[in-house]
């Protein structure tokens, strides 16, 4: 039995959700829950529309073109949350605890996210089909 | 212009995440992540195993039955994060400033949801095709 305690202060970091529309997906945040995005960001291929919420967020995720990440969820699954990310004490101690365990990474190595922040994916098949990051 | 202040302290209240298997999925929070869950709880026929996360929670949701929301959500789109529930200071406000936006919504007037919180639905048509749940 692994040691349960790696990571008990676990939080939501953000929540990535697809859109075909940046503009149109972020209505809601703004006229609904009153937020104001950060300036668009790029990364793997992803326009980024960014909120935040008191220590969490809320990824808008446009593709800029059809073969990027993104671009091929939205081809396949349509607008939808794409991932959960976690927000861990000790990410070294997580991915490990993770490989203890046997769980499939798409990041064997941290790389790094936004805010200066390192970030690793699990593999959806360890994780009962849901894409989760985590981050230090 | 709507007043952009009726919910400006909104949070992430939890992610409700769509899994075959409450057991099988709940072993990445439990030994990754550290957590332990609720006993699980059944509502709108979904068994739901619930995890808190300082303030934010996640419900992992399984379907009772095919023919349940989370049921049919399961055999046409497959395991997925379900929808996200943004906690809101004043959840009437929010209505109406939903019905004053235009927004569609599934619950016109608020239910009873868990830990005796009332909850409404907007429809995704209003939300760029993503299911978001408001609680007070």
């Amino acid at each position: 039995m692994l040691p349960p305690t790696v990571a008990a202060d676990a939080r939501i970091a953000h929540i990535g959700i697809a859109v075909r529309d940046l503009e149109e997906a972020a209505r809601f945040y703004r006229e609904i829950l009153g937020l104001t995005p950060h300036p668009v960001a790029v990364a793997d291929g992803a326009q980024i529309l960014e909120f935040d919420l008191g220590g969490s967020g809320v990824e808008l995720l446009a593709a800029a073109d059809p073969e990027t990440p993104i671009g091929k969820y939205l081809a396949k699954r349509g607008p939808g949350i794409h991932h959960v990310c976690f927000r861990v004490r000790d990410l070294e101690a997580a991915l490990a605890q993770c490989r203890a365990a046997g769980y499939q990474l798409i990041d064997e190595v941290p790389r790094p996210g936004g805010h200066g922040r390192r970030v690793a994916f699990v593999h959806p098949k360890a994780t009962a089909g849901i894409l989760i990051e985590l981050t230090g």
